[in-house]
């Protein structure tokens, strides 16, 4: 087949210069949470020493916590790559339920390990975003694979996935552990036992 | 037993005060709401009917969801009674997983058939509050005793909780329809299941 040819021209650069600032950005953000921690990231600040303006970097994020959303999206990708292509029981393999069980845990692991990220992605200003999580999805497909017999299916994932990270999210939001939010470790154990009894 | 003589005095009849107007303000509202409709409600207009200053419905609310947040606590205090003493398997005197199921599928109703109220009183800059709701107390109370062998009951009933809400209040805050949220009729299928396989 003969490559088709596209002719260059400032549109397609200008996408070419959008992807690498934003890699660049994302690069700069990164060394910046681990020298400084998440606290003293700001927008200025990024944009100063990204040697870009505050207009390209306000263009990229939107608001600061849009910042640490994107370092986490790279993150996500990796984690959604080890449940798509790892060992299992996280990965393929296993039994849709240990799978299940083993996706939520996987989850909040990967969630509590990142706090100081996934806290400063948390937008004050924004709801919980139950409904936007990429482990709806995850837990859909396991679940019609699991036990393909329960009604409403795509409900009950619905009702899993917000059982799974509302009250994580909380748990992370909650700064100063006075919230009425559970530990990590039952929150994992309440997982396991709704998996399994809903699937058993 | 005589009676105890509380001299009346400044700071008393300014607590009393504080409830009248508020009683008013939340009767004036609810018309306004009938009348109207939510949207055509507002702080000034409020102010202005109850020939209160705006001054004091900013104090008594807070912001104008505050308005509908009240409104919907009133019609709460009705639900909760319903819950703690009215009939079965509602009230108390069904097994306690019907009870569970049937306080699910209760609220629900309670919250779908308030679509406009409780979409009003749901603030676009205030996260989803799942953990502020009223119904983990009556999850983690009739969990307790429907399936008292289950681990990490605390955990288990904020996740069910949030099974319960999440994707409720997502649907009654996508107000153009096309969230990806499923049907309230699906969502009440789901939480039955969730409740009789988790203590089943």
């Amino acid at each position: 087949m003969e490559p088709i040819a596209i002719p260059l021209g400032g549109p397609r650069e200008e996408r070419a210069d959008a992807a690498r600032n934003r890699a660049h950005l994302i690069e700069v953000a990164r060394a910046m949470v681990d020298e400084l921690g998440a606290d003293k990231v700001t927008m200025d600040g990024l944009a100063e020493r990204a040697g870009l303006g505050k207009g390209t970097v306000f263009r990229r994020f939107g608001t600061r916590a849009g910042i640490f959303l994107a370092l986490l999206d790279v993150e996500e990708t990796a984690f959604q790559e080890r449940v798509l292509n790892g060992p299992p029981p996280l990965g393929p393999g296993a039994p849709a339920v240990d799978r299940l069980v083993a996706f939520g845990h996987a989850r909040m692991e990967f969630l509590v390990e990142r706090t100081v990220l996934a806290r400063a992605a948390l937008d004050p200003a924004q709801p919980i975003p139950v409904s936007a999580s990429p482990s709806l999805f995850h837990v859909q497909m396991l679940l019609r694979e699991a036990c393909p017999d329960v009604p409403a299916i795509p409900a009950l994932a619905l009702q899993l996935t917000a059982a799974l990270e509302g009250p994580l999210l909380l748990y992370l939001r909650a700064s100063d552990g006075t919230a009425p939010v559970a530990m990590p470790r039952d929150l994992a154990a309440g997982w396991k036992t709704l998996v399994e009894r809903v699937c058993g």
